[in-house]
């Protein structure tokens, strides 16, 4: 075992501080990564302060991040496409069982023995798993990334969570080229929505509810703002939509936003509001419209969108923030004040 | 104008009752019918008590019935492909626009300017259109299907409504053939929805809340019956199913239904609950779920679900009743006593 540094949290109530966690011997089949950046997710905090305890309940310490990106220092025997060097990501998974029909429909993220990047089970170490808020991290072949060489490393931290969640339900709608698209929100998941579909070729307009978002998400490539607000503004744009990506996570009505789409038009859930959301029957009904949800990516989908973004120069626009400030960047997180997502800079943490 | 008989209410609170209503001269692109047998669908009771009013208030006397079927009496000079004596159909609607980009795409129901076949704007005599509760109707060939001969007329009359309903979202899911698909409600819906379902090969499984409704389910094609109040029954086949069609029409639980989907699964919503029902992020997320609705079909599609009928000898399962009987019918039908649509003989309107 390993020692290293890391930032860590002892309660749901406690900041995040310095800490020392062991990493294991890189196996046959591992791969070891100094961590150059990881990427700031609204999750990290959400379990930090163990809000989905209902679900998946915080062990303590915590150790959030999983939008890594590092170099490899090392390989097992068993390991072949990568080499000491590369330039490698690791995503919200490190482990899954490999065998059962969701691992092999390549949706590794909805196995049911998954291991999340932090707060999982660890079958080596025992405890939980500890994230990229780290110097580094020992993890299977299987879930490592190739993160093209021409992509900046700290913009590219986030495309492991955002970029994946986001990617994944525009790729998955079909061909999108010449369609209308709208984004709901403009914040770490929606400017990378707003990115990838303008990418892919689509007619796209982002809804918002800040007039002062506007230029920002013309300069990201939105074509037009709609004012989600401005009900005239709205009704302008009723029934025309095919693909609706709605990234907000806080309570909001879901039926103004099913009223923009047209004939077979598709809301896309990739944010997740605690509370039941009301959906109006009628609504659905008049136009098959319909609602639906999507959850990260699998890795061989995730290796996609890193090479899509290799093509297309597509990173995420981040701040980068030295790993002692990182409670001042949650606080900032929560009045959506970040253009559009953290990003630690690891070296920082070296020297803590 | 002709004089013809028909059965009307004449107020939100008043029986049905035998009125005289006008049919017009049929235009040369009019095809006059002799009413055989009309359905009696959960929306003509819907109208006739004014219980849609906030979407379509209910002008009276109003005739209700949109399941039709009957006999050709006259065709106009511009009428080809349908001659005097043809066994015809007619659903939901008798007109619309033709030239909006719905009708372009075979979405008749969806056009701004939809006729529906009663309470809608009569643009030949004024006031509103009077449905299939009557002894005759004359309607734009556009929207006169070809019944097939070789089907029970009674039985057949339901297709109309209650069987494009059910076809059309289960046809448009894709090849469903050796799919696992659920109905939801065995009523004149979800029982059509079983046949369907099973005629395209689907492995398909009940919901129902009444055990003694699963051997009348096992009859009309399905393979197995899920009883929804049994918590460990439901969990059995939790994530499993490719798509389910939801035809209940009352208040449920949606999320329920939504747990029991697979990987990418569709619940599609005919039943119109007049409330919004709350859905669970969550739920949607975890195996990228999704609800929609689906709302009757198109003309050409409910031909084709005509000719299906015929190739499969298809049919709803009907108890047949006189015109007088109608009132009882709806007592009946609100308690969902009928197995499993009640269509009017109306010889028995020309003798009463």
């Amino acid at each position: 075992m390993k020692k290293t540094k890391a930032f860590s949290a002892a309660s749901a109530t406690a900041p995040l501080a310095l800490d020392t966690i062991s990493r294991r011997e890189p196996t046959a089949h591992d791969v070891a990564i100094d961590i150059l950046f990881c990427g700031v997710c609204h999750s990290d905090l959400h379990t930090v302060r163990n809000e989905w305890s209902s679900i998946m309940p915080t062990v303590y310490p915590c150790v959030p991040g999983h939008e890594i990106v590092g170099r490899v220092t090392a390989v097992g025997s068993e390991v072949s496409g990568f080499k000491v060097g590369d330039a490698v990501g690791v995503g919200c998974i490190v482990d899954s069982d490999h065998d059962c029909p969701m691992c092999k429909a390549h949706v590794e993220q909805f196995c049911g023995n998954a291991v999340f990047t932090y707060n999982g089970p660890d079958k080596h170490l025992g405890g939980v798993t500890y994230g990229g808020y780290s110097e580094s991290v020992v993890v299977d072949k299987r879930f490592v990334l190739k993160v093209p060489e021409n992509l900046d490393l700290a913009g590219a931290a986030p495309l492991l969570c955002a970029g994946i969640t986001t990617y994944s339900p525009i790729r998955r709608w079909g061909d999108i080229q010449g369609k209308k698209v709208g984004i709901v929100g403009l914040g770490g998941l929606g400017h990378m929505g707003v990115k990838f579909a303008r990418a892919f070729g689509a007619h796209v307009a982002v809804f918002t509810t800040s007039p002062n978002k506007k230029d920002d998400a013309l300069r990201l490539g939105a074509h037009e703002v709609i004012l989600s607000k401005d009900p005239a503004e709205m009704q302008k744009h009723a029934n025309s939509f095919d693909f609706i990506l709605d990234t907000i996570s806080a309570d909001h009505d879901l039926n103004s936003y099913i009223h923009m789409l047209g004939l077979d038009g598709k809301l896309t859930l990739v944010g997740a509001p605690e509370k039941p959301m009301p959906v109006a029957p009628f609504g659905l009904l008049f136009g098959r419209k319909s609602v639906g949800g999507s959850l990260i990516g699998g890795i061989k989908e995730t290796q996609e969108m890193l090479d899509f973004c290799g093509q297309h120069n597509i990173t995420s626009d981040v701040e980068v923030i030295a790993m002692k400030q990182i409670n001042e960047a949650y606080d900032r997180l929560l009045k959506s004040d970040v253009k559009y997502r953290f990003s630690i800079d690891m070296a920082s943490l070296k020297s803590a």
